[in-house]
């Protein structure tokens, strides 16, 4: 019998605290204190939606477990180094993140920069090792650099900054949101299903039809958590968006059509999958998670 | 008959311009200010140290233009990266560089930041991408990972930051250094000579070697200048080191051992490169200049 999605989500999660304290450096190694930071930023909290999907994709495909964990922890990675960077007080100045303080108030700020720094590096030094034909490992570090640069993450980053206190278009709202988040989510997607094998043209449109339909859910999702949980809920500062005067679907749509359209972007994202039937179930549970969670 | 080393370099230099501008994302494309901003921390200055290494290295073993490019932009990506994140405040807060002003200067903080994680990306994504076969990319990637990384050269620069009002051993200063710019100088040579071949052991043995005199000799130099040199030569403010209270070779050692120790460097550089013969001439000629520059 198959592990219902809740055991499954638990087991994928604490797999992926062994997988992630055996991949990144040892505190043992000098720079201590750099080493310490790092696993501090990475460690021990976060929902690990990204790795959740590359294990999702990475099981629709059969790939080995050493090919899931290293795409599952390289994502995990550059997700993590973009939030030690922004919550430095040039970028969002957070002092909360995960329910604890952030890797600059922890430490110092030359600290949260290199630790930012060094993360990136880890993960791809993580998918240049294992045991994949080089070939596949080529393109995973090509998706991954490209989602995290500045025509991707860094990208949707930069256009975040300069969008604060200017009243942007939908439109222009979803062009930063699928290069700040969207991006990265579906190169989780597809490094996890890389993992497995290459794809065919018809797996990866529908796979990146799937990725980008959770990826505006997840941004819209976090938009209305954002204007109704409070602080301790989110585990980080709540109401932080509006204070700042930023755009946000809930500021440009309103609340009662954010929730329609989460759901409108929930049954896009079963619909794509129709193409891989059951074995699909996985990421179709986690489409439904990102709509549906609390935090 | 052969070009002299003056004119390679000028050759060189001129071509790295072209090949860092094309390997760059257009300012045309969104977002215009951060390209802008990756653009102006990358050309336009710089002597670009790592890009002759890879070059030089890459000719031993006639490699391809378009990898030694490639190889040559990825490690002066890195570099650039590096210097745009020391430069910032929390960090070096230096508002010059290569007789400009920083780019947090010239832009802000936050915009720093982004240059900084988006240039590292795209030196992945550069040599991910290209026709060299995928065996060479992936030993090209993982070793520019782990010379960038928390055991490379993030590695340096907290060690550094650890050592600010700290007398340090002369054998910890130079662990520090191997970190910090060894490991970069190392992985220009090494991506230069990979992007020709699969090396034998005893012609990494060499390298490495060749590699490993050059980057202490290019750190003792560096540490002479800063202590002789004024700011308009150097075009950045010189006396640093000392002022903010700095080990450097010098403060250790004294200026006469410096010298002595940077000439004994290169000495050593020259007969790693015995194995190769005359066809490693510009290699030997790059030591000759690293240590006898004069900014």
């Amino acid at each position: 019998m198959r592990e219902d999605f809740t055991g499954w989500c638990k087991t994928v999660q604490s797999q992926m605290e062994a997988a992630l304290l055996s991949h990144l450096p040892a505190t043992s190694l000098v720079p201590h204190t750099l080493h310490e930071a790092m696993q501090y930023a990475v460690l021990g909290g976060g929902k690990r939606i990204r790795p959740l999907l590359a294990f999702a994709a990475g099981e629709l495909f059969d790939a080995l477990p050493d090919g899931i964990e290293r795409a599952a922890c390289a994502v995990e990675m550059i997700h993590a180094y973009s939030l030690v960077h922004d919550d430095m007080p040039c970028m969002d100045d957070d002092d909360l993140r995960r329910g604890k303080p952030t890797v600059h108030k922890k430490y110092d700020e030359a600290t949260a920069l290199l630790v930012g720094d060094a993360l990136q590096s880890q993960a791809f030094e993580l998918i240049a090792g294992g045991t994949l034909d080089a070939e596949r490992k080529v393109v995973m570090i090509s998706r991954l650099a490209r989602a995290a640069g500045s025509l991707g993450m860094c990208g949707g980053q930069a256009i975040d900054l300069d969008s604060v206190g200017i009243s942007l278009t939908r439109q222009a709202l979803e062009q930063m949101h699928r290069l700040k988040t969207g991006a990265l989510l579906e190169a989780s997607v597809m490094l996890g299903a890389l993992a497995g094998k290459s794809l065919l043209d018809n797996e990866e449109l529908a796979l990146r039809t799937y990725s980008s339909a959770i990826g505006l859910a997840f941004q819209v999702v976090d938009d209305i958590l954002d204007a109704t949980a409070d602080s301790a809920t989110l585990g980080k500062t709540a109401g932080k968006d509006a204070a700042s005067n930023k755009p946000t679907y809930v500021s440009i749509l309103g609340l009662n059509e954010s929730l329609a359209l989460a759901e409108k972007l929930r049954q896009d994202a079963h619909e794509a999958l129709l193409l891989f039937g059951d074995a699909a179930m996985r990421l179709r549970e986690l489409a439904d998670l990102i709509v549906q969670r609390k935090t």
